[in-house]
């Protein structure tokens, strides 16, 4: 028997209370001392704290200490990551020592700047650059919800899908005119006008992405129909036939609702139809605190009572919702898979910490939407009065 | 010039001011006196005041006294009935003298009888008896929206392909178990019996609808599968692979959705999907005056926002909301020509104030939903972590 430190016996015992705090998960906690917390066999996963003071990191605040030390390297999982994920998401952010001590006490420096570091590239998260996401999004960089028709689809297959049926669910016809509000790497908006004759005002703040786009509608003869303003939404201006915001409204924040109401008012022609594509909830609750401190600073998944902030002040009328949770959870593996596949080639341009962090963000993504800790809402609206509306909505899936 | 008497001057005077504090609508107000208010050419309608004091109750509770007033056979419409109640619907309740005087004074208790015994008839909506409705619905009683695949569809057709929409949305399967909450005169669980072979247990309070219904099992030799259950939805028991509920949450009032969702959870199984078909607003809206005190009292068409408290709090997940304002608007249009072809029939059966009532309410139903202050839900619903469930919506629109 190995002679035992005062440091592995507390981590033993903090281990111990933790999981039982955290509703004995089918989870196994193995220490550095060699003992183990939770079942062996038949364990979803199991987590390897690679030194002793990774479990009190992991008691002070549960959601966050588990992502900052999966990406410190101070826990390895063996088993399926996702599968874990499943099981973590559902981590109460209150368990912890963090709120128990009603944040009257923070960590020591020491801890707090350890696991910072290791996350902090993440924070910008469309920094690591659009060649990083090359490598693991679709060839057409579509960084939101696709659309798999059947779910053999290839991910590029599901990705065209998903811009088709944005359009049809816009009943987009020719030289209508767009606004797109988050615009991302263009993929819609160059779609809207491609295979739809639109002409489209897309907004988006990331510059890499702006240029790349913009370098797609010249490439593709679309510059004269798609315009890529590299600008906040707020800023929007002109009258236009139909609104589209795909991936926007998390990085919104209930706050601002109110505003994005008004600005699609100010917008929107009053025979025109509007969509927004958006990750929310089946009831309101505040965002995992990892994704929200490390990933998305104060991004939000709204619950369908919270989204209608938007229309209801301003006389709209949702005519159509739709949940595809399942299909971003599909989504999600796709990208986890390519992540994976291209793990080395993502080695060479980000920083192992980096790496890691967006490999645990991307599995947290396919176990959210699986476990339904998360939802992906489409929203089709209008003016309450518009009569112009289509009768029913057989029309979006003729064949 | 004939001489005017000073009520006759009196009405006068609160027409004009009531015609204005209403934002001076495209209605001419006609006096007793021959005088008149508002535009007498291309007016939408003219109300035409049988006696001088017909102003004064108008003026001192709008939204309820024209419904009021009109039954009693106090005012008199001239022109399209539907096209003045566009307007009139969005009569302001607080533009009353009642509600200037905040309540404290009353109308004289002459007026109040007056007004109160010519529609208490209508007051409870289904007394009037089976053979009633049948003078203008369909063959089948379906009193909530249809769904008109083309608008050119008869209401018959349109009735059946609302009840086959509603099954299509469950996904019901033979031998399904659902239970439905206010089930009217038992179409739909009927349909869900009869074309997709579920067996159903349907909840109904009105004895004369249950009764109907029972025969109608009866001759159609669905006995076996169909229980209509005269009883409150509250005292629902057992579990079922789906859940339905057509029409009644209008009923049922928003202080009451926690234990509606407090039901379909201890009623639904674990993978059952549920539907809830309700008429409903774009906004948070007390519902006309007239129609909550003489027609549907305590009833209230909820927003989605409102809607939501059945399934939030519950961990329900909502998949699918379809807006069918339209589809309400052709319906009731329907009801209403029916209805006015039967007019000397229906004469025969009911006090002619009943009558009268039943158009008013009918043609103002056409124009709620024509005007959009009304909309017509349709939301399908599952648990969240219900993976069986729909990869699209596809197969609702397959021919």
């Amino acid at each position: 028997m190995p002679t035992r430190t005062l440091s592995d016996s507390l981590a033993f015992f903090v281990a111990r209370k933790l999981h039982g705090a955290l509703g004995a998960p089918e989870i196994c906690f193995a220490l550095p001392d060699g003992r183990s917390v939770g079942p062996e066999e038949g364990a979803v996963a199991s987590v390897h704290f690679q030194d002793a003071r990774a479990p009190l990191a992991l008691a002070f605040d549960p959601q966050l200490a588990f992502g900052d030390l999966f990406v410190a390297g101070r826990i390895r999982v063996e088993g399926s990551l996702v599968d874990l994920l499943c099981v973590t998401n559902d981590f109460p952010a209150d368990v912890g020592l963090r709120s128990r001590l009603g944040g009257r006490i923070r960590p020591p420096a020491s801890w707090r700047q350890a696991l910072g570091r290791a996350t902090r590239n993440a924070r910008h998260h469309y920094d690591a650059g659009n060649e990083f996401y090359a490598l693991w999004l679709d060839e057409r960089m579509v960084y939101t919800c696709a659309y798999f028709e059947t779910p053999g689809m290839s991910l590029e297959e599901a990705q065209v899908a998903k811009l088709d049926l944005v359009c049809r669910k816009l009943r987009l016809r020719p030289e209508q005119r767009v606004l797109e509000l988050g615009a991302g790497w263009g993929a819609l908006a160059l779609h809207m006008a491609r295979a739809y004759g639109a002409r489209v005002r897309a907004f988006n703040v990331a510059q890499e992405q702006v240029a790349w786009a913009r370098e797609q509608a010249e490439k593709q003869g679309l510059a004269s129909r798609v315009e890529f303003v590299l600008d906040d939404w707020r800023n929007a201006t002109g009258r236009y036939d139909a609104f589209a915001s795909v991936g926007m409204l998390e990085h919104v924040g209930p706050g601002h609702y109110a505003e994005l109401g008004r600005v699609i008012d100010r917008s929107l022609a009053p025979d025109g139809l509007g969509f927004v594509h958006t990750i929310g909830r089946s009831q309101p609750h505040p965002l995992n605190r990892w994704i929200a401190k490390r990933v998305f600073p104060n991004a939000h998944p709204p619950a369908l009572s919270e989204m209608m902030r938007i229309f209801e002040p301003r006389d709209f009328a949702v005519l159509d919702v739709e949940n595809l949770r399942r299909q971003y959870a599909l989504t999600a593996q796709h990208w986890l898979d390519r992540y994976r596949a291209n793990r080395r080639l993502i080695a060479e341009r980000v920083r192992e910490e980096t790496a890691r962090a967006f490999e645990l963000y991307l599995a947290g993504t396919v176990a959210a939407f699986r476990s339904a800790t998360l939802s992906l809402y489409q929203v089709v609206f209008t003016r309450a009065r518009n009569d112009a509306i289509p009768w029913t909505r057989a029309d979006l899936y003729r064949a």
